[in-house]
């Protein structure tokens, strides 16, 4: 997961929001996740992909596998960037690294790689159509 | 993250509500993050440790690191249990192995493995006190 | 919503999750609403109604007002209990009285009166069917 | 809770993220507290009043009672804003007056009114300091 950070195809600015916070303080780890799909999907929908249409229409992308490594936690109100970047990995897997960064400073709070495949009635199925519109 | 199934020292039964699920219609991946800490505060719990008294005495247990496997989706109103067994890894380091299975038929719903680290005022310290509180 | 406590036909026994503290260290308000959609939902089911069945055979259960008066916070690791009735408001509305009372020692916690209607394709029909289920 | 649009004096725009969506394919009626909470808490810090630390000082605002009328569900990737009006109540009760309008249409969704008082060791006080801030 080394990378570095002007390599990425993608970024999304969110603001800490207080109810994310658990009662050490600090956001709690599994709004992580929530910070990370959310800029996926907004990723997708950047290149004209809606991940509800998709699941409307029969397919389903779904994250088989995720690694968050957490650096330094966000706190009450902080701003901070989540950055992504997509490669495939097999016929099947799509996988996103992405960066969450702490603004104005930058600091890297944390790092994700997450494995996605897309499936029909539960089955894996080739992400084709997605991996040409999103060109990798 | 081979582990047989009778190896683990603790389990919590859960059942899937129904806030806890998406527009695909099953739990939300970063729900199982909620279930796999509540697991592992229950299971400090048992051994005498409160997560929420160690912050209030200014020590902090800490995730610095999680990986979790989707192996397949939990839906409205499923019975699952979390598992858990713990090993301590160089002198900081707290890793518990925790994996979710959906009842009654134990299907191997997700695998996690989860580093943890005590902190005070930010900084890591041994958590020898806890260490030998749990035992290992 | 005033109420002695032995009327309520339905309960449900929870107990806080330390991720449903946020930073004052208490259960966060919008978790009242998780336990009080959960236990109607937990209800529903008693009587052999599940809202996602209902939701895939295209009737939504759908709450159209909720007022709910905190008493008393909850704290990580307080047991609590969810109880309910449930009357008929004109031909349209159910409307569910709820109550939050902390284990062991019955403090009311939170009262809330939830109103709700059945739709189809978004406009509200008569829940008749499910009105005759529940005996109301 | 009758109220012409113009008379808000705080607003701030959202996006429903799809994790906020439940498996009914709308925003979980839970999210909208989460919604009303992230407007209030900004209103309050465009005023210098910051409910982190407050709390770190020892004075809690908490929410003594909400009342919300559900018009309208929200979906995936609606844009939306939350505003606000703030009234006093006697000595102690600040009431909130808040709506969600879904953009770009005004579609009005949700209409709340939200009551808090400032506490201290868990009692409530006079919200005198808050109140000459905020200019009500």
């Amino acid at each position: 997961m080394k990378r570095s950070r002007k390599d990425y195809i993608f970024s999304l600015e969110f603001k800490v929001r207080d109810y994310e916070c658990d009662l050490q303080g600090v956001v709690n780890n599994a709004n992580y996740q929530h910070y990370l799909e959310h800029a996926r999907h907004e990723f997708l929908v950047s290149r004209g992909i809606s991940f509800a249409r998709l699941h409307e229409e029969g397919t389903d992308l779904v994250v088989t596998r995720i690694e968050i490594n957490y650096k330094y936690p966000l706190r009450s109100r902080d701003r901070f960037v989540v950055k992504l970047n997509l490669r495939r990995e097999g016929h099947l897997r799509l996988v996103f690294e992405q960066a969450v960064f702490r603004l104005p400073d930058e600091k890297l709070i944390a790092e994700a790689e997450v494995t996605g495949v897309a499936t029909r009635n539960g089955r894996p199925v080739s992400p084709g159509n997605i991996v040409s519109i999103l060109g990798i």
